[in-house]
């Protein structure tokens, strides 16, 4: 776990220096908004992490390339409802059509140009729809994007940060989708982050590789990886701080900032999980290595049983216990203590008494947080994580195919 | 898969010749049979299987170790509700003290005695109710003790097979407990299978790891792997048989015999999986090798949402997809497909138009059987699981700590 420097402020919603966007209705879902666009009106720098799913689907391919080439993206044209996952060529001249039809409206070249798609796998985008959707799509500077990407979401995932950087003020907004299919190897949901900060791209790429780590592949709603999922980030300059290279003042405030982003998307991707009552955060502390501390704390956040004890508010040690030696983390396996909110339930591998009256009260409450110390390195873990309810399984067998 | 010769029989439920077991109940449950034993009246060859939890219980550890030194067993003290698991020092003693205890009633030496628990996890055993108990059983030829494993199973698991080994009949008769914390690495439940043939421990020892492999390690209920689960299997040796040596006809017949006991034992498993309405077969065909169809398989019945798609009755191949997308498995990503139930869904990784009714129908059956055809190799896989149901988060939201 990274300490983070407190130079920076989480600020109101509101786009970095020369960010557009728009979110719409177009037909594609029944009533909610479906189809939005996101651009800078500069070419910005720009770095992505992409699903480890074999099939990656035609837009994550399509975005992929583009940012491979030379780390440089303008604009993303974003829809929820058809994943155009599992499409084959037709699927990807899609893809490739949408990206025409937006560089034509931006007036720049296709290769500044992504897409992103999320929803059913294995339909066919309704080429009319988006085509008639397109002119409909304005530069504002509202939030209205940030709902036209959810699918089984309740709610907008969203965080801004400021900070100063040499004397300009720099602007990090980003914004997530993702509810269900949620365990990333790579990135599992749909994230954007946009910033005016001056960045070189393989920078901005490696900064996002690193943390990505740590805060979206580190959650887990159903041990799920989906075919579309990408974060994608850009940087357009129009802060005008001196360029931010690594070893720099200046580049660990705004590194900071940046993972402040990526963690507060993340959990708020875990709390929003499909069905989900309550947040799970998982500590393991004195892990042999980092490895071993965030794998130990995924499984536990990813164990079916652990969450329905959660849900139902049972301090079920055993469950957690059990996860944790399943895992092949190096383990001392006598001295292994775990706390929930705070409360000890066992010491070194052993049962201790509690109190049914407190531990009920503290789990009745809607974060829950596990700490798991392994008493056995200086490495540490973390991951989030929700609780398993009948509205999981509700949602999950009732989505139409 | 194994291509078995029908050179054996299904029969009602009975005990090999000089099998003798009891099923009880000693207060560890409210009301339900908690408490068994399980003997052969000559010292038995015996193999084992455990569990791969880094948390292995004290009785899993004291019965491998018996195993292991000389593959013998005579008999096995078995209980359910209390998993003496996590128990530290004082659990270990206990086991062993179940094992002096079995042995003296027995007078056998106690290295001839192995013990089994399942249940909750950091409780200790209440060794006065057992103390109590080991008088009041007797040695029969019932059931009983197929009851007194279960913990959240709705019925025991059993299975009896019989062939003709150079003129002489024998007997193999398995049964297991499992529900919940389903997900072998090596095997996760309680399974004992007893047999009159006679063949020797080393090599009763390989066709079992051989086995299980196949067979137990291929289902899952929910992907937690526990701390107590182990089979256990006996051959007393007292159908007088000529000793079974591997590569020869009787060795053959007897291990496609001990092939169906296992796998029917599995799918009895799967079938009764905590909340389950539906048993899930899940067939990959032509798999680049078998680790590749067994992993691909196992993945498919694992996961959470194609579970909760079947629970729906939804034909959700997207999930499946996926799920295969999300191995390491060797893929020709353009070439795969998809039937449920004998319906062909997706062809060369693309949609299948489908009647909505008939599908309908045919997943309202209570066995679903998924075939992928990956038309990528010769290898095959196959796995089994259930449905994700209201009744799985109910049952562990409740079981209680």
């Amino acid at each position: 776990m990274q300490v983070l420097t407190k130079s920076f402020q989480k600020v109101a919603f509101q786009w970095p220096e020369g960010f557009y966007s728009d979110g719409i209705h177009i037909g594609l879902r029944r009533q909610k908004k479906d189809f939005g666009w996101l651009f800078s009106k500069v070419p910005a720098a720009a770095a992505g992490t992409y699903t480890t799913n074999q099939f990656q689907a035609a837009p994550t391919k399509l975005t992929k390339a583009m940012i491979d080439q030379d780390h440089q993206l303008q604009g993303l044209l974003l829809n929820s409802a058809v994943a155009n996952s599992c499409t084959g060529q037709q699927g990807w001249d899609n893809a490739v059509q949408e990206q025409t039809w937006l560089a034509n409206k931006l007036a720049v070249d296709p290769s500044l140009i992504g897409v992103a798609s999320t929803g059913l796998i294995g339909a066919q985008l309704p080429m009319d729809v988006i085509k008639n959707g397109l002119p409909q799509l304005t530069p504002t500077k509202s939030d209205a994007v940030t709902y036209a990407v959810l699918t089984t979401d309740k709610q907008p995932k969203t965080i801004c940060v400021q900070c100063e950087l040499s004397g300009h003020l720099v602007t990090i907004t980003g914004f997530a989708k993702g509810s269900g299919m949620i365990h990333p190897k790579m990135a599992t949901m749909l994230g954007f982050i946009t910033t005016d900060a001056q960045i070189a791209g393989e920078d901005l790429q490696a900064l996002l590789s690193d943390q990505v780590d740590e805060t979206f592949n580190q959650i887990t709603v159903d041990g799920d990886t989906s075919t579309n999922d990408m974060v994608v980030t850009m940087a357009n300059g129009l802060a005008e701080n001196p360029n931010l290279t690594p070893d720099t003042a200046d580049y660990a405030t705004f590194a900071a900032a940046f993972h402040t982003v990526l963690g507060e998307l993340a959990k708020q991707i875990a709390a929003d999980g499909e069905g989900a009552t309550k947040l799970v955060e998982c500590n393991v502390w004195h892990a042999a290595s980092e490895a071993d501390g965030q794998q130990v704390a995924k499984a536990i956040v990813g164990s079916n049983l652990v969450k329905a004890a959660i849900f139902g508010e049972d301090p079920n040690w055993g469950r957690i216990i059990s996860t944790i030696g399943a895992t092949p983390a190096d383990l001392d396996i006598d001295h292994v203590n775990i706390s929930m909110n705070g409360l000890p339930l066992v010491a070194d591998s052993l049962a201790l008494p509690f109190d049914e009256a407190t531990v009920k009260a503290t789990l009745g409450q809607s974060k829950i947080t596990i700490d798991v110390d392994l008493q056995h390195g200086d490495a540490s873990g973390q991951a989030w994580g929700c609780d398993l309810t009948y509205n999981y399984v509700k949602i999950n067998a009732s989505y139409h195919t």
